[in-house]
């Protein structure tokens, strides 16, 4: 089993039938269960080379930025639109009803620079290749993506491909 | 001269004449401004024993999590109403113009368990208060609250007294 899987707290049926919602906050505000998590995206994505961590508002700013930190790499936001106060580029994206918007500051990437995407969660990778579409617009290479949790039943792998996703727990469902 | 203020970027009359807009995004975007600013958030609260961080979203969460990570503490956010997926407390607080509601797990904190409550900025205090308040009501006991901006000509600093207040750099303009 999964050393992680303890600390996850999962809602059936959450937010509709069928769906289980998996819920970071109760890894987070365990000692053990930030430093397990935390270590665990760090060591799966050891061997990558990268300059920049990006991770999106709001959760992804919990796992990237201690990565950035530890790492001593640069960290920029993804935001959702209206909260960036620069120039920014935006990428409008799909939600299950409606779309929303992305917004990444224009100047946050330095043409060329390996950027490594950091997320919570990964389902049906639709944001996932927004944000992925977002960093190259800024004029970053992403070299790997990676999350706490993959939710394999909803493909969102497979939607990425062929970039690299590394995930520290992957459930089988949805 | 503070060794934070050159990484931050200021914008003059934004969002309206007479404020300066202080961005942390250039800070964290620059690999040594990030360890800068995280270092000194950590070694101004050094002496603070503490459970839990506490951060709000978005941006608290960027500088609570690698304090937390760093100093094997545990990691509670408190986020806008809607968001976290449990049982909460609530706790209303003014803006300009309306108000809004943050929001704790009601499970989060233990009873009598201290709490650094870290964000990227005080203003009025307003909201820094409304989050001691949902802090203590779900059972947490507030030590300090460790910003890295203080615009100390807006006040939060006695509006939240007698909590103590540490700020990795105050600016004496709002």
């Amino acid at each position: 089993m999964n050393e992680l899987d303890k600390y996850i707290r999962s809602i059936p049926d959450f937010p509709e039938e069928g769906i289980i919602f998996r819920d970071v906050t109760t890894v987070l505000a365990d000692p053990e269960g930030l430093q397990i998590a935390i270590n665990k995206m760090q060591s799966l994505t050891d061997d990558l080379e990268y300059d920049v961590i990006v991770g999106a508002e709001a959760r992804g700013f919990l796992f990237g930025m201690p990565m950035a930190y530890n790492k001593k790499k640069a960290f920029v936001p993804i935001r959702k639109k209206g909260k960036l106060p620069c120039d920014t580029y935006e990428m409008e994206y799909e939600l299950e009803y409606g779309t929303a918007v992305l917004e990444i500051h224009k100047d946050a990437i330095k043409k060329g620079q390996k950027v490594l995407l950091v997320d919570d969660l990964i389902a049906t990778g639709g944001t996932t290749e927004a944000m992925i579409r977002l960093i190259e617009e800024a004029g970053g290479e992403v070299v790997g993506v990676c999350v706490m949790i993959e939710l394999a039943g909803l493909e969102g792998r497979g939607r990425i491909a062929p970039y690299r996703l590394d995930a520290a727990i992957t459930y089988e469902g949805k």
